[in-house]
């Protein structure tokens, strides 16, 4: 199974491309994709769909997995976020890719198997899980694997409704 | 100039292509998009977007007039919103609509030229100015009209920046 992991944003997107075989994990691509602050909104929004499309057609990935939104953060950050987060499901629709959504707890119990672990237990059980010589960096690209191992690891994996 | 307004969401989408010349309005197409309530969040936002798509490439407006979001409203609902939003601002930039936003007082502002109008006022005043028969059905629709209106008669029109 191929796993597309997203951390999504509007300035930053962390994504993975991680496969999954009889519990071994290999990495495929993991990095993060930024976008020109001076840019309009909808611009932004333009290079983030259409980076995740390129993505998606080279990678080919079996799941999207993707950090369900805080709705105790920032309101104005949320919903920014939701509208960086309305175009990669979009890019996942459009390709035919099943989204599955997780909390950050969620990926902590998943990974670590503690769902309140810290954010670096989760770094360094993601790094050696897949095999790497460093913590993927930044932040953004450590958390999108993390997201696609937590998919790996979730035996209840739910689609992604509209609340 | 022909505009294109928009009242965004994930249920429904109201949307008016309006055509304003010497200071005369006239109605091109409006209605309301509905996507059914037991789709995948995933598959609606894609439902959206390819109307929205259709809607751009068959009536080429010359700018998308949309309703900035409330900050102050229900966070779960706004960052759903935020969704909606995303897919439809990619569908102004994928056709290169600049896009335009305005809060709900400055619509009313430009329609009724006074910014804490009622509702049925701007509705009024939307019907008398494009010379329809019936005021707009439902809300969606009628907002969305109000928002091309609005678009028209914005002197300070700005271009929607990523705050």
């Amino acid at each position: 199974m191929r796993i597309l992991g997203i951390d999504p944003g509007i300035a930053s997107v962390g994504y993975a491309v991680v496969d999954y075989a009889g519990s071994r994990f290999t990495p495929v691509t993991y990095d993060t994709f930024h976008t020109p602050a001076g840019l309009t909104l909808e611009v932004r929004l333009l290079q983030i769909y259409e980076f995740l499309c390129g993505l998606i057609a080279q990678h080919r990935p079996d799941a999207m997995s993707v950090e369900e939104l805080f709705f105790n953060t920032n309101v104005t950050t949320a919903i920014m976020v939701g509208h960086g987060r309305g175009v990669i499901l979009l890019a996942a629709a459009k390709h035919g890719v099943p989204v599955f959504e997780y909390t950050p707890s969620q990926v902590k119990q998943a990974v670590v198997g503690y769902g309140k672990a810290e954010k670096k237990q989760v770094q360094q059980m993601v790094k050696m899980l897949l095999h790497l010589k460093e913590i993927p960096k930044p932040d953004d690209t450590a958390d999108a694997v993390a997201l696609a191992v937590c998919h790996a690891h979730s035996a209840k994996s739910k689609l992604l409704q509209l609340r």
